[in-house]
């Protein structure tokens, strides 16, 4: 019996062990909005890693304290970063659970299959102990691991990690010495299709404001309407300014945008056409809830468009029984999501903005750009990316690459910040991040284990990069 | 001593009076929308208004009776309708008071003048009970009135006259009856200029209401921001249609509204040239506070343009700390005020709304019409007008006057519904209707009393129209 065949097979007899470790977990809050149980889980977390014989060390962060840990195996053999996250949302006051949100419970689903169900399950404890209980399934079966281990784990996520640059950059040496990362995920979706993404797009969180100044509009306060046909309207500069930006298909035409936006690459179209072969359209807009997607619509567009989302509009105040005073409200505002796709740097991008609204006249118009992040992402070739498609093939029957997600996430820490790739996946399905009754299913913490060993095997034995 | 000398001597001589007159009226609240004082203030009306002589009755009304009474002095003369209001805009929790509101204080200003400062005293007790007090004077003086005179005093202006339109309904033909409506007014502005606006635009409330459904969009909730290149966006569904209604200097571009608009007549250009020619834009600029007006900003386009205003937007939810979720949202909604000018019907622009944005595909569009109403204007050379302005011309240094107002008012009652002629002003400067520190100067009651009287003697001498 070889070492893997041994680890996946103590996977499935510490079944019930594992089950309890990832119920203790959720049952001890982590809440990093409140602070509550923060500092009790992040010694859980530190207490597991120990056990493991790793080293680890507390680095006290703005809210919580990030996680630190090595298991130093070889320094023949190459080392991943281990990142996750043990804070979660809150869930006090939210409506629609049907269970405690800490109270880890069982509970069986239409389809009889049992559902662990509690804040954390899915994002991230789920994966993060999984991970861990992988770990351990190692040393109860006897087998040396095949890599050595960096811990990063965080209690900030939730929060949008504002200890963590600061983290990175003191400890850049280290870091930069991984050889890959490694972010574990139930990437199974409801219809049993286990999905590997490659990469995220990078996220603007815009304000557009508009207040009356010196550009024009009303510089005091709010101004009867009857003025309208002499003076300018805030409201009326961010409607047009918004206008300007998009098309008919509400497509983001923002000037100069599409001359910086790389386009697909032969193997980008070629992982887009195997997941569009099977992708199915109307199911995923009956899944989302939408009657009718825009015409012509194509999982392309949802991949490699550039797009400019409206969150929130806001301007004047709508009284009781829906009566608004006939005013020309000083001040009017947007916030706005502009995801960008690998290439497109957000500072050029706020850049153009500027430049397409004055161009326009827009000058009363202002942008403020929060913390932003690039795209991110990795190739199919790249060792750790092979390993885990490799892996979660081994062990979920339907396995799709998609070359980039829709979703935005922060992985540029890892490629562009720390320099390393990463890989972000595994098998198994849970749901519900950050909503009521988020999820795992409890026969599916098997197979993701499995596929976290399957991982750990085919990354130690590949080819390290040279770097 | 002629009839009219004797009376314009007896407004001078009982200013005392008609100052305690006009403050007991003030100290005693009349609070539409909470019903305060409301019945006390009726009854104080018609108590007024049986000491002159009328026959009296209160109409009840939804919220607030109606006073009605009749002077009547002789078949032969006139009849002049005398439209006020008795009830005021609430003023508890109203910051900015420098004195209680409802204690009819008389404050001395910067420049060394006496204002009278309460709740309604602009808005529109000064007017009225000023008003009443002439009709009394005329009385003291022995002096036979020149016309006889309808009362219509409501109490429910301040909430949108609610039971109005079933009284005039119900009471048509003795409305339509008399010769011309007067509606009383401090017409005089900061600067001294007496201003007769010889109409008004007419007002539609309208809300632009986007919400996901069969025409697209989130259908079920609110949706994340990642979907965006594949679903439509209630938000930018709502701005594209707000934009494609206005041009670069954000006049109204409704498909087929131009046409619809009647040019302005000859004696509009003539009398609008004579209003710019004394017009001040930068100083009119200064005082509503805009550093900067629209470029090419003339008097007649505040005239003679129908605008669209935006007074509120709304869509999504904007966090503590200008955060806002990276969603679409489900609904999006602007509150919006479109001016007409006369000879613009409501009713056909909502057609024309409808047909414009189906035209530019947004169906899921939904415009909403609240009350509105249209224009309404008399010609100068209507008796009850030219009576105004030359009494207006007797009793200030400067009259000028206006074709139309920029501002909306429901005076098409008169015009449209009842179907007669109305005038709206007088001599005397007050201000801040609806809001805190409501005034009139002291020195002014009097130059608007004689400008009434001056008034009622012009209409009750002028031919009367052939109706």
């Amino acid at each position: 019996m070889t070492n893997e065949a041994r680890v996946l097979k103590q996977i499935e007899r510490r079944f019930d062990a594992t089950g309890e470790e990832i119920r203790a977990a959720i049952r001890q809050p982590s809440v990093s909005r409140t602070g509550e149980g923060i500092a009790a889980m992040a010694d859980h977390v530190a207490t597991e890693l120990r056990d493991l014989g790793a080293a680890v060390r507390l680095v006290p962060g703005l809210h919580a304290p990030i996680v630190e840990g090595l298991l130093n195996v070889s320094p023949a053999l190459p080392t991943l970063l281990f990142y996750d996250l043990y804070d979660v949302q809150p869930a006090d006051g939210q409506t629609g659970w049907i269970v405690p949100p800490f109270d880890a419970t069982i509970v069986v689903d239409d389809a009889g299959r049992r559902r662990l169900v509690g804040r954390g399950a899915f994002n991230s404890k789920g994966p993060l102990i999984g991970t861990l209980a992988t770990l351990r399934a190692f040393t109860e079966a006897g087998a040396t691991l095949p890599c050595n281990i960096r811990f990063l784990i965080e209690g900030e996520e939730e929060i949008g990690s504002p200890s963590l640059g600061g983290y990175i950059a003191t400890h850049h040496t280290e870091l930069a010495a991984c050889d890959a990362a490694f972010i574990p995920y139930f990437g199974t979706n409801a219809i049993g299709k286990t999905i590997i993404r490659l990469g995220f797009k990078g996220l603007m969180p815009l304000e557009f404001h508009v207040t009356g100044g010196d550009w024009g509009g009303p510089a005091r306060g709010d101004l009867h309407a009857l003025h309208g046909a002499l003076v300018d309207s805030p409201s009326w500069h961010l409607v047009r300014a918004l206008a300007s930006l998009v098309d008919d298909a509400e497509r983001l035409t923002l000037d100069g945008l599409a001359t910086l936006t790389p386009l697909p690459t032969q193997q980008d179209r070629e992982l887009t056409a195997a997941v569009a072969a099977e992708f199915d359209l109307p199911g995923y807009a009956g899944e989302i809830g939408v009657a009718r997607l825009k015409p012509g619509a194509s999982i392309t567009d949802l991949m490699f468009s550039n797009t400019l989302n409206i969150d929130a509009l806001s301007a004047g105040t709508i009284e009781a029984g829906d009566n608004a005073a006939t005013l020309i409200p000083r001040t009017a505002r947007a916030f706005a999501d502009l995801r960008v796709v690998p290439g497109v740097p957000p500072a050029t991008v706020l850049d153009l903005l500027r430049a397409h609204l004055d161009r326009r006249g827009f000058r009363g118009v202002e942008v403020l750009l929060r913390s932003s992040y690039p795209a991110s992402r990795c190739t199919p070739d790249e060792p750790v990316v092979s390993a885990l498609i490799d892996a979660c093939r081994q062990h979920a029957p339907f396995v799709q690459v998609f070359p980039i997600h829709a979703g935005a996430a922060p992985m540029h820490v890892f490629t562009d910040v720390i320099g390393i790739p990463y890989a972000f996946g595994g098998v198994g399905h849970g749901a519900g991040a950050h909503g009521p009754n988020e999820y795992i299913m409890m026969d599916d913490i098997v197979p993701f284990m499995q596929s976290v060993a399957a991982f750990l095997f085919r990354f130690g034995a590949a080819p390290r990069r040279m770097r």
